[in-house]
C-alpha cells in the first residue's frame, strides 16, 4: 500500500515543529502496527489454540487502539501542546513493546504473530526516534 | 444515558487489579468526554467565528481520540502491564487539561465550550483519581 | 453516567434536520452498546470456555466498531447528505441484531452476555426509530 | 509505507469467504483514505479560508470515521453474516463519494484537497469492487 502520509505532509500550510521525515515514518509505522495487530487478534481467534493466546488477542486490540489513536494526534501536527505528543508516543512505546514481546513468544508457532510483532518492534522505534527530537 | 459499564464490571469472570467504583467511574467520565469532545468540534465548526476556534477544535478531536481509546483500553482491565495504563492515563490527564482550559476560555462567549470543559475537567479529576491507586 | 449529548445538542448554533430528542436517544445508545461489546469481548476472553464463545467476541468487536463510528457522525449532525446518516443506521441495525442474537444464545450461562444483548437490542430499536423519520 | 495486509491474510489460519487479493486492497485503500481524511480536515483548519472549508472538514471527519471502522471490520474476515460486510462498504462508498466531491471542488485551490479527493475515489473503486463480488 502507499500512503499519501509524506504528501500531505508536503502540502501542509503552516510550520510543523517536528522533523518531518520522522514525523512521517512514525505515522506510517502506527497505521501499519494497528493494522497488523487488529488482523493478529482475529487470527489468533481463530487458532484452535485460542486459550492460550487470549493475553495476546488482549494486547493486540490495545496495541491498535492506542497506535490508531496516536497516529490520528500525530496526523494534526498538534503544535499547541508538545506535553500531549510525548505522552502519546510515550504509552505508543510502552504497549508496542509489550505486544511485541506477546506476540514474539508465539511467533515460531504462528506466522501471524512474527509478522505482527516486527511490526510493533518496528512501531516502537520510530516512536523512540521521533521523541528523542522532542526532548 | 445510563450506560452498562458498572453492571459489566460486576459480571467480569476474573479479579481486576483496580478499584472497581473508581475504574467504572473514569471509564464513563472518558466516554463522556469524548463525546462532548465530538460535539463540541462540530459546533465550532458551525460558529460564525469558526477562525478564532481552530486551537479548539484541534484539541477537542485530539480529546476524543485519546478519551476513546484509553477507555476502551481500560474496558479490557489489561492486568498483564499496569505501565500501559498508567501511561494511557497520564496522557488522557494531559489532553484533558488542555483541552478544558481551550474549552474554558471560550466558554463565556459559546456554551457548548462551557459544558466540554466541564465534561474534560471531571475526566482529568477522574483519571488523576485512578492514577494515585496505581503509585 | 450522564453524558451531555442533549445539552449539547441544545447549544447547537445551527438548525439540525432531525428530531433532536430521537437523535440524543441514539447517539447514547450507541455509545452504551459500544462501551458494552468492548467490556463483554474481554469478559468472554476470560471465561473458560473461551473457545465457544470466538463468535460472539468477533461480533462485539465489530458491533463497538461500527456503533462508535456511527455515534461520531450523528455527533457532526452531517446535513450535507442524509444517504451517509441512513447507509450507517442500516449498518448498526444489521450489526446490533447479529451481535444481540449471538450475545443473547449465550445470556443464560453468562451475564455479560445478556447485559450486552440488551444494550445491543436497545441500540437497534434506536436506530430503526431514527431511520423512520429519514425516510 | 508497507503494510502488512497481504502477508497477515496469507497466514491466517481459516477460510476468508471472500477474494483474498481484493479484500487486501480494499482494506489498504480504507487505510489511506482514513489518513488522508484526517490529515486533510487540519490542514483546512490551518488555511486562512477555514470558513470556506466547514463542509469539507466535517465530511473528512465523517469519511475517516467509516473508513477506519470498515479496515477494522473487514480485517476480522467476518464470515458469520455477510450483511454487515455490505452494509459497511455501502456506506464507505456513499461517504467516500461524498468526500471525494467535496475535496474535488477545492482540489484546485489546495493540493491537500486534491490528494485526499483521490484517495477517496481510490477508496469508492475498491469497495465497489468488492462489493460486486459479494452479490
Amino acid at each position: 500500500m502507499t500512503t499519501t502520509t509524506v504528501p500531505m505532509l508536503d502540502t501542509y500550510p503552516r510550520t510543523i515543529n517536528l522533523d518531518r521525515a520522522k514525523l512521517a515514518a512514525t505515522i506510517d509505522a502506527l497505521i501499519a502496527c494497528a493494522e497488523a495487530c487488529t488482523a493478529c487478534a482475529d487470527a489468533c481467534l481463530s487458532e484452535d489454540g485460542v486459550a492460550e493466546l487470549t493475553t495476546c488477542i488482549r494486547t493486540n486490540l490495545d496495541c491498535a487502539d492506542v497506535c490508531g489513536a496516536t497516529a490520528r494526534v500525530l496526523s494534526r501536527h498538534t503544535g499547541y501542546d508538545a506535553n500531549i505528543t510525548r505522552d502519546l508516543l510515550e504509552a505508543c512505546v510502552t504497549v508496542c513493546r509489550a505486544c511485541g514481546d506477546e506476540c514474539g513468544s508465539h511467533a515460531g508457532m504462528h506466522e501471524h504473530c512474527r509478522i505482527c510483532a516486527d511490526a510493533c518492534r518496528a512501531c516502537e522505534l520510530a516512536c523512540r526516534d521521533l521523541l528523542t527530537t522532542l526532548n
